[in-house]
């Protein structure tokens, strides 16, 4: 029996009947993820398994470096065989790491293979998903239909034409929804290098010339019409904080002008023009009844010298785990005291946060949904089995389990998929551990209820699908 | 078998063993508690299960807003029913959350009902309560003596004049003790609106006009004589965050006299005399040889438009994740200084402050007991069964578990008191599994005795009762 | 069967097999501790056990206080017994404290009682350890031998002559490497009582004037430069907080000439020196290719008049919650930008900081070393069953576990080898517990290499012995 077997992560009666039961043909709603729009419309194969696991991973990147694989084996020029084997030494060492169990998920469930990676191995495993690549089943399209995927959430930026969205809704060979979601950092951090150009581009794309913190705000209305218009359903806001430095309209102007003429701004006006856009934003999203999804408690880009060599995204960013409590709340109260609040979903990358977000949640829930306020599903350094079930614990404890939207991918890979499986296996675990010991009634019609909604009708029913 | 039935929560032999034999028949000393003294002297009736259960508590108010439910079905006009089954509706959701216990060990304990609360037994369950709240045996007092409650401290503002407390001390068909806590926080809170006239009232109390610091002291300490002298056995002091802002007694005079005067105040300034009045405090709480409280790390009023509605403890407050290390070091330090450290119980509304405290109070022990500063019971948002295994890991991991003072309901409801049996069960099976898996001795009298410290002994030595 | 006995910790099958086949028989290397290298040279031996367990234990003198216990029979004048039987009386209340199986590892171990310690046995087995003490198998260098030991770490000024190293080397009849570690903290500590004392110390060590910023550097480098011709093979930095204060060798200069000169500077300027001097000593021991211990995230002597009393490191410390994550990447950026990060372990004695720095760990990994920057092992408060746990989890989960350089004892006790056995059963279980639950192969040759690495090899790599 391999490591992938039907009992994988269900330690209990009820977990395997939930599993099995409930949760194993929910469809999937990839709400939130990083994948190519464009990959899908044109039905992209691949090369070779180096080029799906190692050509943007910066999971698998990171454990390398970890084993002391020169960079040239990692992201350089070395042969991709080589790049293969390297990964493929490393992996036993991963014993406990979510990477473990990803990898040998997508190895079972797209190439049937059933033994474990590693140098001995490697060989053999390298060769058969490279046959396997080249055959008809394993196009983007044919791996999303495959994987029973219903909604894929995309992540764009404000100033994106959406053309391959556009021409993937017309194609109606295609009937999964590619939905665009509006990504405005770029909009937002006035204090990057970078931004004035990105004020020009975004200008461009609404037809506005951007002179003004009006302008600005016109520009991503216009936008965001559009890409609602275009079948958006949520908006994305990387922050590196929670910020609430509240001013006026005024303030937040100078500043917009300030850096739009070239100026230095210190670190309270750009915090004061953020938060105005923000503001702003949030308002906009309520207005549009969308969801507004706050990812913040990353340090990006903390090693300069690969930063130069590399470039963001690379797997030089660790998590931060300043205080974002205050900030948070203010801003959400400030929506809530106009009424402008929007459907909201919160991550951050700080797990000691999860108790802190389970509790500020439960102070600004409304009637437009069940849960209309969600703390997200365990993101990125914390989507792990220990992380996804801190994260359940926290919510279940907290808050209302049952109302829960449940998981994402955040991936840029197409084989990610199983990561719903992985969601689903460690959910109906920890539900089947809470009957098993006596804490929630052995009722199998609420039990099953509750598993089909947090995998697929919360999201639904959530995202307006 | 129901859901509440004798092995709940004792996952193995040696739990159940302990609970049944050496937990189960203890007292209960609800050392900390929100119940109305006059509606003990009055000897209370309820109405029915909704006046009850939804009245005032606001753990159920948020669950329901979390669900959905519209205000006006929660705390608003609509019937008692209406708002019943909307609980009830929601409650199968609530998976993995204590309020899912509490519940129903209330219902089986007070009201013999064995099965599960949902919407299809919301109207069966309505009914049932609300003909045994009819009957003699669940007024209040009827309710505290089959809850073999032995002292009852409830929670007290120093101008309080405490005449339910003196009623009830000098009826002798109810002996139950029943202690004012001295809780001074709007005497603290000079950044509050309505410090102004508090002290008014406060003065009026201690029949002194108060002009200065030197006559809010002297009124407090009026009052805390009165409070003693009517069996107070601690104080309760509720804090934002801990502050330790060492001034001297001259400057905190002058933002007082600014205070009192109506001007604006800095939050530094609020902070000295915050500190110069809580130093006061906590040597005169040393004098008196009782226990002071402190409670820190909430977040409260987030949602504005809410408090403006419902004012204040209504369900809109959250965990803040503030640092209040130095501060904490930095005041008990000062006591202990002075040599007027009092003995100490220090909540923290941050899980991730389990650790800091528990060797925080390993820094200023004393030989006035035997646990003199100690970590409190799992708090507010973290009295749920893996908050209270936090605590108690973090507290046997740092400092002496045997020497904890353990339970108290923290709550506004007379069905609260089945919580000490929950903590019990939880406590039971943490020392079980210690000792089934072979850390501990299998030492029956020994852990026996532990058992019925924690449960009863500890907190009758450390209140002196 | 005793507490002590083979399956203690070991909680499944495989974990049994991994710890008596791989784990039980490797040699120690203890890389960081406090023991006297003085005591090892003269092979002391002691006059009994109050003098090894209560001599200088501040574990065991907190919780004795805890209890309650007068200073006077912990660290004062009462006689010795009287002082052993407070701590056997105290111990059963220890339950779910490390120290209750720390003491009865010792007791197994080096003494070969199987019993229980409590007031009812304390007088039998103060009379057998005495006794056993009296024998020449339980000398210094005999406790060292019979524990397995290969290397030890200890921890010495820059100042220090390393005569009793140097003597120990010299020594053929005693083959354990007992190598130096620098621990500049003295000349780092600008803002500490003594600095100026310090550097004239520093100074005669090096021959040198120390008159400036220039001079200090040139003192330390040239001590480093001793250290390491006497087999020093790690410095050691405890900071209360990482700092990364980044200046200019001016204005750190200026600092220093303030601070020698007995002006007061402010924090800010002990922060830019300090910087300055981490910064100095980083490239240095990058150099040097040996290993830069951090050691951050404690509040030291927070009882002023306990330290009055008593002095430092006597049980007074607790755990700090600062945030110093972008100090901690700004500071390993720093050396890393210069091509001079030496291979680092960094430890928090916050467990909140668990994931911080797994993650940031991952960030600047090099070619050195696999797990060049490693996460060091669970620190002092966190040195429990649970806290090895929490550490080994995050590491795994955010790391490469394989590649992990395991435990030390960070002790100052000769007794303390058990701690090895302790975490490597705790180890064991961990991992079985993986295998068990089907989360890793049942691969015994892998998980033994990788039991035999944590314990052994991965150190002697490390640290290039």
């Amino acid at each position: 029996m391999g490591l992938i077997n039907n009992d994988f992560m269900l330690k209990n009666e009820t977990a395997r009947l939930l599993y099995s039961q409930y949760a194993k043909d929910m469809p999937i709603i990839d709400y939130h993820c990083h994948i190519n729009p464009r990959e899908i419309y044109e039905d992209r194969k691949f090369d070779n398994i180096t080029q799906v696991w190692l050509g943007g991973d910066h999971y698998k990147w990171r454990l390398m470096r970890s084993n002391g694989v020169p960079e040239d084996e990692i992201t350089g020029n070395a042969d991709d065989f080589t790049k293969f084997l390297r990964f493929a030494e490393m992996l036993p060492k991963a014993i406990g790491n979510p990477m473990y169990h990803w990898c040998h998920l997508e190895l079972k469930r797209y190439f049937g293979y059933d033994g474990i990676l590693n140098a001995d191995t490697a060989k053999e495993v390298y060769d058969l998903c490279n046959k396997k690549l080249q055959s008809d089943g394993m196009t983007v399209r044919s791996i999303i239909k495959e994987s029973n995927v219903r909604m894929i959430g995309t992540t764009d930026d404000p100033a994106d034409d959406l053309r391959w969205h556009k021409a993937l809704k017309a194609d109606k060979s295609f009937d999964v929804k590619v939905c665009p979601t509006f990504r405005p950092d770029k909009a937002v951090n006035i204090d990057k290098p970078g931004f004035k150009e990105y004020t020009k581009l975004l200008g461009e794309s609404a037809d506005i010339q951007i002179k003004s913190l009006a302008d600005i705000k016109q520009a991503l209305k216009s936008r965001l019409d559009y890409f609602c218009e275009n079948g958006c359903r949520a908006t994305d806001h990387g922050l590196d904080y929670v910020l609430y430095e509240k001013s006026d309209s005024v303030t937040a102007e100078e500043v917009f002008k300030k850096a739009i003429s070239g100026q230095q701004i210190t670190q309270a006006e750009a915090d004061i023009y953020k938060t105005e856009i923000m503001l702003f934003l949030g308002e906009l999203i309520a207005e549009k009844g969308i969801v507004m999804q706050l990812h913040y408690g990353a340090q990006r880009n903390t090693n300069s010298a690969m930063f130069d060599r590399l470039g963001p995204d690379t797997g030089f960013d660790c998590i931060s785990v300043k205080n974002c409590g205050e900030a948070l709340t203010g801003f959400l109260n400030a929506l809530s005291l106009k009424g402008k609040l929007p459907k909201t979903i919160i991550y951050s990358l700080n797990p000691g946060d999860n108790e802190l977000i389970d509790t500020v949640i439960g102070c600004f829930q409304g009637t437009e949904a069940a849960g209309k306020i969600q703390h997200g599903s365990a993101w990125w350094f914390n989507d792990t089995k220990s992380g996804m079930e801190a994260q359940l614990k926290s919510l279940a404890n907290l808050s209302l389990l049952g109302n829960f939207v449940g998981m994402l991918t955040d991936s840029r890979s197409f084989l990610s998929y199983t990561r719903h499986e992985y969601f689903r296996r460690i959910l109906c675990n920890f539900l089947g551990e809470l009957v098993e010991s006596g804490e929630y009634p052995n009722d199998e019609k609420t039990l099953g209820g509750i598993v089909k909604d947090i995998s697929f009708y919360n999201a639904q029913r959530y995202f307006d699908l």
